[in-house]
């Protein structure tokens, strides 16, 4: 079958090339379409679908936490994001400005959104008046443009989905609280759902949100060992209350500024996605997000009663709340096979006149196309447990792969030997100096991905520059 | 209490000053908050929850008829939007344009997007090649926006949040019945769920979207007697394919044009939701949508147990699938009726200390401030009877004033005097001539509302040219 060699030579092996296996496997999954503006990208209904299902998790998660959904204008009048300086320094380069409006040039330039801030700290200075006010736990779901030069899918592009997070507290220890409770929200969904394991900790000065206090971030290790920052979680403190005048009056009628937070998490998790636990057939999903969980394939469909069965089979599963699908197309099944691959499905069932004569199907698994051949009217149950150990194994080898690629460095040239050589982080000593991590990532390209709230003490000094050690970091290079 | 007099005197009564009422209940009611942006409106978490029911249940049935979601860019190049000539017409001289991006002026303008036919047509192009890519039955939820000069809150904005649907199919047939099938999918939800009745059917050439063959509507009717266009379906025919090149091959190998579609409904509709039913106390909700269907508040609070029992009672509600809300702030319980009327919440239950001597609570309905008093145990089975005694009289009070305001002119002097003094629509035969259309819109400022499905013969003549009639047609003012 000419057809079922071309699908599956349409991914070029991992191991020969990782960026040309991701953008193989984003476009061949029909994840995403390449649109004509440049830097944008269309999300297909198969990569739109795990969006989509990431929405409705982290939504509910979100919504347990007292968070309420808004939402804010796509447009920031020029004036308005100036008004933070490090945010304004941080945001205006890369912005896209919108500057006519129907026929008329417009008299002040709005910048299509690169993230909300300001938008909420101007609506907070209108509707905070008092104790009873707070706090606000606000969110949106929304799109925000970042003029990029070089994108790549997910991972990078001019426009990206994400949720972000807004909120403002009566006190510096309650905004503390919310930024590591939202972490921590985003850290149990990805382990839990998405099955990627994490490093979690604080960014570097260097590294942190521009205009934060403190930024908290999730780092996860993809399959060629390098970083893909997951989510992150800000501590304003009181800076942006001050720059926006957001104040309330407490019960003593004193008038103090608000302790803000931001957070967020984007399409580029979908990115993480596929390049912790993809292979080189193509896609693989883990089980509780895929958009489709199992993939019924007739054999021989045009013998009599093979595709009835099939879509009896199909039924009943959906019956039993499973996300199933019935390929019943005129493609032949060696191709569908291929397709279910690519896509990432996690489990697809055979059925063809042999197993109908004795009653059974065969459920063969994504991650590692274990077969098990089940009595058909047992097939929900047993594709349920079958579906959960795919889940706990795919966690379990992102795992494995993570902490076997954590490495040790107690002085410069093991650390770029290892950084050069080995794929993964390192773990070593910092000084708390600036010019030590320019002056890291300069000769190896690694960079600080953050310091662990797990601290351990590899040696006295630090990696870089030998002065007394400050903190464990982890370094690595990154997406 | 000098506070609660403030928030009853905060909405304006209806009869003194329509336009000033509904913005005061859009204001009071916390759904929205005006922003610096011209013409762009903040949706706060009670107008955005509003929003996140409407999605959560059309797009429940628009996926059980087959439709997938995607996300399209949010910029369209001058050039892609200028592809079908009437489409450009209709939407370039309100569009914003994006002519900067970082530092740099763009080769070529970007326009944000006022809708997306443009976008979706180009990837059909790419995507589509044989028969077996059909249908394509596309969806995204976004926001688009539309330089609109003079605007109003939810009717009329800058930006807004919608949802659009466009469709590909291999034949004329299929395009024509997926539109009316959208078209009554829009108009059940709105049937069942926001409790407005409709009328149903075709838009006169003058009134159809800028590229379609033949536009669809579904037309509500607010308090004052005014129209609302609450949702569209379009039926493009084989226009934007041939603009844009959108062909398959058949079963017989023959290239073919496909058919389109394309269907929207907004958060135009919460404007219609409040115009429907809201009252001199604020926006009154139908249960089926309201997001808090029914407030907790304790009186005299701060006697023993009062708290715990109305604790109690909240949970019973959230643990019967309730949306539930406890109001234990230190407001005073006048206050926090006059907040849950004004928000519309479809009912509340005050619960005291003499209630909890005898057991009882009392349910007040929102819509006609009736109130019931109930056995607490009771409280969670006889609420959910009455939200949906609720929900039905709310459909048939709106059913009994869209029909009572609905009269017939048969020469255009009473047509005339109709549309001057009595609120409500018109029908009337039209001869199918644009000129007459312009010329009633001038003398009357009534437009053609729609040539509804159900056709009765009013008169032999034109209502307006006195030529032959060639349909009955629904006139009326519009928002």
């Amino acid at each position: 079958m000419a057809k079922d060699k071309k699908l599956v030579e349409s991914v070029t092996p991992m191991n020969e090339d990782f960026a040309k296996w991701y953008t193989d496997v984003v476009k061949n999954a029909e994840l995403i379409e390449y649109s004509g503006i440049k830097g944008c990208m269309i999300l297909r209904p198969n990569g739109y679908a795990i969006w989509e299902n990431i929405q409705k998790e982290l939504d509910r998660r979100f919504k347990e936490t007292g968070v309420e959904n808004v939402y804010m204008p796509m447009f920031i009048p020029e004036s308005l994001l100036q008004r933070e300086k490090d945010h304004v320094e941080g945001f205006a380069p890369e912005v896209a400005w919108v500057t006519q409006g129907g026929n008329e040039e417009l008299a002040e330039r709005l910048c299509v959104r690169p993230t909300s801030e300001t938008l909420f700290c101007d609506l907070y200075s209108n509707i905070i008046q008092s104790y009873r006010d707070l706090p606000k736990v606000y969110n949106q779901w929304c799109s925000v443009v970042r003029w990029e030069k070089t994108t790549r899918p997910f991972l990078r592009t001019a426009e990206f989905l994400w949720q972000e997070g807004h909120t403002a507290h009566a006190t510096a220890e309650e905004a503390e609280e919310r930024t590591i409770q939202m972490l921590n929200v985003y850290a149990d969904f990805c382990n839990e759902v998405l099955a990627i394991p994490l490093l979690k900790g604080r960014k570097t000065d260097k590294e942190k949100f521009a205009g934060a206090h403190a930024t908290y971030t999730i780092e996860a290790m993809m399959h060629d060992g390098k970083a893909l920052q997951s989510g992150t979680s800000h501590n304003f403190g009181d800076g942006f209350a001050k720059a926006f005048g957001i104040q309330y009056l407490d019960k003593n009628n004193k008038l103090s500024y608000v302790h803000q937070t931001s957070w967020g998490l984007s399409t580029r998790i979908i990115g993480a996605i596929i390049m912790v636990h993809g292979d080189d057939f193509g896609l693989v999903l883990p089980p509780r997000i895929a958009p489709t969980q199992v993939m019924v394939i007739p054999i021989a469909m045009q013998k009599e009663g093979v595709l009835d069965k099939a879509e009896e089979l199909y039924n009943s599963l959906c019956e039993a709340g499973l996300r199933a699908k019935l390929d019943s197309s005129d493609k032949s099944p060696g191709w569908k096979f291929s397709e279910q691959e690519i896509q990432g499905i996690p489990a697809r069932i055979e059925i063809g006149p042999k197993d109908i004569e004795t009653g059974q199907c065969v459920i063969v698994r994504r991650d590692n196309r274990e077969k098990t051949i089940v009595p058909i009217g047992e097939a929900a149950a047993r594709l349920k447990e079958i579906l959960e150990k795919e889940q706990e194994d795919m966690y379990n080898r992102a795992y494995e792969h993570l902490h076997s690629s954590l490495y040790e460095a107690k002085d410069y040239e093991s650390f770029k030997d290892i950084i050069a050589n080995k794929p993964g982080f390192v773990k070593a000593m910092w000084c708390g100096d600036e010019a030590c991590e320019l002056k890291i990532k300069e000769d190896t390209t690694a960079t600080s991905r953050c310091i662990p709230f797990e601290q351990e003490k590899i040696s006295d000094t630090c990696i870089c520059c030998n002065k007394p050690a400050k903190a464990m970091v982890y370094w690595g290079k990154a997406y």
